[in-house]
C-alpha cells in the first residue's frame, strides 16, 4: 500500500527536521534554574528560544511562558485571568475548543456566549461593552477554520477594561501574529500544530494584568507555570516556529490553492455537499457535511483507502457526537453528524488532493448507503 | 578545565541514551486519538509505554496518567482529590516540595501538617485518625533524602477512608515501587529525575476515588489530564524507567558507598559540619550545613572549581532563603543558611567524590571567611 495521505494537520503535524535536530542537540540541557555552569548553559539555551519566539510573535521575551500544551495555555489564560479579577462575569463564544469552552464553564462564572453566524463567525459583539473578568475568543476555529474578528473583540473589550484571552492554537505558525499590535492580554499556541514537538505549548502573557497560575510549585516562568522547564522542547519549538513563520508567505497561497482544488473537485464529484468552510478561513481547512452519511463511516472508508482525516470534533474517546461548532452555526444535528474535515499542511501535495478526488465519490456514496441502513 | 562534577541529580539527571533513542524513534508519532492508521500506530506506541510503566510500578495500565511534570502530577493529586471530596480538611507535612505544599495551602482548606522530627521524618501520625479530603505525604524528601513512613501514613489514613497522595518524585526509578501494594490513591513521578526527558510526569491514579482534572479540554487520559498526549515523551519515559528500575539493585549499594565515602571524607576534613541526611535516606543524598557559611557562597566557590551542587532548596529565582524543610526539622535559621546538598546519581564516580574531597576543606574555609564579613 502506498503511504497514507495525511489530511489532519489541524490535529497535529509531522515534526520538522529542524525541531528534531534542536531537541537532540539540547536533550542533555539540565536544570536552567541550577546555580552552576551547566545550569547557566541550559538557561542560555532557554533564553535564546524565548527570544526567538518573542521576535517571531511580536512580544517581549518576558511575555513568553512555556507550557506543556495549547490546552494548558488556554486553561491558564482563562482560569488565571478569572482568578486575577474580582468580576464574576466571563464572555466567550460557543465555538471555542473544549480547552476554552469547558474551562469557561467550569469557573462557576456568569457566562455570556457571543452569537455566531452561519459562516461560523462571531457576529454580535455588544456583550463586550459591559466589563467582565475576561473575554475568551479564538483567533480561528479548529473545525471550520473560520477566522474570528479578534481585533474587534479586543478593541471592544479593551474599551471597557476587560482582558482578552485569544486561543491562537490554529493560527500561530500559519498566519502572521504580532502580540503587541493585537493587544490581547494572553494568547495560547501549541508547538505541535506548526511542526514543533508534542508536549510544548506557549502562553503569551502581558506583564499586567497577568494570569494567576493554575499549578503551584517552584515559581518558574514568572510564577505562572511551575515545573522544571523542558529546555530541549523549548529549543525545538523555537526552531519549528522560525521555519514555519518563514514559510507563511509561500504556504498561504500554496495551501489555499490546494484547498480550493479539493473543494472544486468535491463539488463537481459529489452531490449535495454542504461546505462549512467559507471565506476568511485558514488556508488549509476544508470542512463540510455529506448529509445522509455518518462522519465515522466517512473516516473509516477513507482510512481503508489510505486517507487520514477527521470529523473535526473527534473527542479522545472517539464518540461521534454532533459538533458543538456546527450546531452553534445553525447546522442541523443530522447534517452535523455527516461532517468531514480535511486540513492540509506543510507536507500536503497536489497528488494528495488528486488521490482524495479519485475516491471521494465512491466513499460518499458508500457512507450514504450505510447511513440509510441506520 | 576538566568536565564538571555534576552532583545535583535530585534536581535533574542527564538523559539516558535509551530515552533519547526512544524519543527520536517516535518523534513522528502523530495524534493517538486519530481515527486512522497513523493515529492507531501512535496509540499503540502510547499503549506500550503505558503497559511498560505499569508493569514496572506495579499498577494497571489504566492507572498511568501522563502529565507534563512531577509538579503537574502533584497538583492533580492534591487539587483533584480535594475537588472530588466533600471534606474541607487536608493533612500534609511541612517538608513537602512546593508543588505539594503550596498547592495544599492554595486550596482554602483546613490544613493540618504532621510534625517532623530532627531526622526530617514525619513523627506523629495521629492527625490521620480523623477523616480528611486527602492526606499528602512525600515518599522521600528532596532536600535531605529522608524516607518517610508512607506505608504507615497510608495505613492510618485508609483506616478512616482518607485518600492519600504520595509525591514519589525522588523515589520512582531509584527505589522499588509497587503502587498496588502501597495502597496510595495517587502517586506522582517525574521522568527527568530518572534519566527520562524533561517535560514528562506520571500520575498513578486508582480508578476510585479518582482525582478531578485541574485542566479542562479534550478528555484525554481518563479526563484527568487533557491535551494531545506526547507519545515520543511517553516512549522515552518508559525506556528510561525500564533501565533505571533494572539498575536499582546495583545502584543502591554503589551510590550508598560513594555517598558514605563523601560523608566520611567531609567529616574528616571539615570541622563542625552538621549532616541533615541520616539513616533511612535515599542512597545518593548528602545534605549538610556548614555553620558560619552562606549556601550561595559554597555553591559559587564549588562551581568555580567545577563542582555543581545545590543548597537543596533553590527556588527558580535564585533567592537564598532558609529551607522550610530544615526549619521544620528544628534547624536554626543561621545554620539552615549554610546548607549544601550533594546528590549523586547514575553518572557519579569515585573520582567525582575524590575531586570534591580534594577541595571541600578550602571551600568551607573560604565560604566561612566570607560569611564572617556579613
Amino acid at each position: 500500500m502506498a503511504a497514507g495521505v495525511y489530511l489532519d494537520h489541524a490535529a497535529t503535524t509531522p515534526m520538522r527536521q529542524v525541531a528534531v535536530d534542536a531537541w537532540v542537540r539540547h536533550a542533555q540541557a539540565l536544570n536552567p534554574g541550577g546555580q552552576y555552569t551547566s545550569g547557566r548553559r541550559a538557561r542560555s539555551v532557554l533564553d535564546d528560544a524565548r527570544e526567538t519566539i518573542a521576535a517571531l510573535l511580536g512580544c517581549e521575551p518576558v511575555e513568553v511562558i512555556f507550557t506543556a500544551s495549547g490546552t494548558e495555555a488556554d486553561n491558564i489564560g482563562v482560569q488565571g485571568l478569572f482568578a486575577a479579577s474580582e468580576s464574576r462575569r466571563v464572555i466567550s463564544t460557543p465555538i471555542e475548543h473544549p480547552a476554552v469552552l469547558e474551562t469557561v464553564q467550569s469557573l462557576g462564572a456568569e457566562v455570556e456566549l457571543l452569537p455566531v453566524d452561519a459562516q461560523g463567525r462571531v457576529s454580535d459583539l455588544s456583550a463586550l461593552d459591559t466589563p467582565a473578568a475576561l473575554a475568551a475568543c479564538m483567533w480561528a476555529n479548529n473545525e471550520t477554520g473560520a477566522i474570528q474578528p479578534v481585533e474587534q473583540v479586543i478593541g471592544r473589550a479593551s474599551a471597557v477594561g476587560t482582558p482578552v484571552h485569544v486561543d491562537a492554537v490554529q493560527v500561530v505558525g500559519h498566519l502572521p501574529v504580532n502580540f503587541a499590535a493585537l493587544g490581547a492580554t494572553t494568547l495560547a499556541a501549541s508547538a505541535h500544530k506548526f511542526g514543533g514537538p508534542r508536549g510544548v505549548g506557549l502562553l503569551l502573557a502581558k506583564r499586567s494584568p497577568a494570569p494567576t497560575g493554575v499549578l503551584h510549585g517552584g515559581g518558574q516562568e514568572r510564577g505562572i507555570r511551575p515545573g522544571t522547564v523542558d529546555v530541549a522542547g523549548a529549543a525545538a519549538t523555537a526552531a519549528a516556529l522560525e521555519e514555519a513563520v518563514s514559510e507563511i508567505p509561500t504556504e498561504l497561497g500554496r495551501l489555499r490553492g490546494l484547498r480550493d482544488l479539493l473543494r472544486t473537485g468535491i463539488t463537481d464529484l459529489v452531490e449535495d455537499v454542504v461546505f462549512h468552510t467559507t471565506e476568511s478561513s485558514l488556508p488549509g481547512h476544508l470542512h463540510m457535511s455529506f448529509p445522509g452519511a455518518e462522519g465515522d463511516s466517512l473516516l473509516m472508508l477513507l482510512d481503508s483507502l489510505g486517507v487520514e482525516a477527521s470529523t473535526g470534533s473527534a473527542c479522545a474517546a472517539g464518540v461521534n457526537r454532533a459538533s458543538h461548532v456546527l450546531l452553534a452555526m445553525g447546522v442541523s444535528e443530522a447534517e452535523a453528524r455527516g461532517a468531514l474535515r480535511f486540513t492540509l499542511g506543510r507536507t500536503s501535495t497536489e497528488s494528495d488532493v488528486k488521490r482524495v478526488l479519485g475516491l471521494i465519490e465512491d466513499v460518499a456514496a458508500r457512507a450514504r448507503a450505510a447511513g440509510m441502513a441506520f
